[in-house]
């Protein structure tokens, strides 16, 4: 789990750092960026969870988040989609196998192997990341985009002792229901679909119980998004948290696309919600 | 000339669009993008010319200018660097041929066919951006990265009467001075100096007279940068500039390297220097 430094680069004020580590959930090296902002001890950890085909690298030069980052105080890790390597199955179409992780813990062959994210996001980064960066890990939030906006929110859910603030932007919000989860969780997880259920947001969401009590969900959903019928289904996340009272501030961005000029718009209200509820560094 | 568009995206209220002509002066297909503000009409037009290696798409994506553009109503039109094309000669390094056309007009064989950047960016792009973009004219800035600032500091001292505010990041300032210069400008221009002078932003700015009444131009460097001292030498565009009275806010920032996490951190500082120089929508 030694951690290497791959390139480090100044920005506003902090540093933007590439990482690579042998990870032995994956059984692979993996790679993870950190923006960390200038002079922060014990700042607040976000996560950001890319979507489909995307590396560490999309979000971390494509988001636009550093700027309010730094003004905030706030660490954020971008990790990478998936394992990878020759050694690695895939698959040749883009929504499935390596880069197409869906933060799930595979179960089938020959996925098992190394398809391990949820173990290696939610359990052994976390590791890493407390004993490299100036974070306080009682103050964890978590984002994601599509694919990634699946993992925030169902990670959310698994682990809220963990993750106190959830934000996503165009998340696969039900993906038991929607061509791209249900041709993941068949081949990660078997054909069984009671093994879905335990990685699905709404399903997750509506076992949950009362939760009146938890921080708002923020989730920006881009009104001309192409995914938007067919694969995100942000209605029926909605329509779960309101049966158990969980807040969600859903917002329908009308002339906005599935891309990251859609997520770098609405960046810093996300970076914002997650400093309401973590607070600022300390 | 007639221009289509590759793809749209709604971005910061406005939008980024991909265009594709066929360019006149390089006999190939062009691409460049715009980013245009909502509601704007007689925005000032900024250009931003881009390094070695980038295609349009860099600065577009990675750049972060867009939320201040928006503020600003500032239109920013970002072109491609060279002609590209199996047709078009190229080279294997990154350093010249395609992705490497240094904003000149290529004068030897194979290149002059094609590489016409000069010609394109100052002359036949001009067109067709008034055509199609809510822009006045009369108002142009320019500014680029690295090769980019090389065009944007030469160009702007070629055609004073196009381009009124000018800033570059890490421009090649001193291209007959330098490897990275003097390679392109052998290939593209001849072995004979005499013909490199007129397209290296020390000599045209020596060459220029008082200066005391043009805007002051705002140059970035990251200090930390690994070309400064071989490559793109500002100590000399300072001493011209000095020379002829022209104004130069010369940023040495500590701790910044050469890529775009350098340009995001102070691309807001460039924006409101050329929106202060060029006024703002009107």
């Amino acid at each position: 789990m030694a951690l290497e430094i791959v390139s480090r680069h100044g920005c506003f004020g902090g540093t933007v750092t590439y990482y690579r580590h042998a990870s032995s959930a994956t059984g692979t090296l993996m790679r993870f960026s950190a923006f960390v902002p200038a002079n922060v001890q014990n700042a607040p950890l976000l996560w950001f969870l890319s979507g489909l085909t995307c590396t560490e690298d999309n979000f971390t030069v494509k988001g636009g988040a550093y700027r309010q980052a730094a003004a905030l105080g706030l660490v954020i890790v971008a990790p990478d989609t998936s394992p990878r390597g020759a050694d690695v199955p895939d698959d040749p179409a883009y929504d499935f196998g390596q880069g197409a992780g869906f933060y799930i813990n595979a179960t089938q062959a020959p996925w098992a192997t190394h398809f391990q994210m949820e173990r290696y996001i939610a359990q052994e980064l976390p590791q890493v990341v407390a004993a490299e960066l100036p974070v306080d890990m009682r103050r964890q939030g978590l984002f994601g985009h599509s694919m990634g906006g699946h993992g925030a929110l169902t990670l959310a859910l698994k682990y809220p002792q963990q993750f106190t603030s959830i934000s996503a932007f165009a998340p696969i919000a039900a993906p038991t229901q929607v061509p791209w989860g249900r041709k993941a969780f068949t081949s990660y997880l078997g054909s069984d679909e009671a093994a879905w259920q335990d990685h699905d947001a709404c399903v997750l969401m509506r076992r949950s119980g009362d939760r009146r009590a938890m921080p708002a969900i923020l989730l920006d959903q881009g009104a001309d998004d192409p995914f938007l019928h067919e694969q995100l289904r942000p209605e029926l996340f909605e329509a779960a948290c309101a049966a158990v009272g969980q807040g969600l501030i859903l917002r329908r961005q009308a002339g906005y696309d599935h891309g990251y000029f859609f997520v770098s718009t609405f960046i810093d209200d996300h970076l914002r919600h997650h400093a309401a509820i973590l607070g600022g560094q300390s």
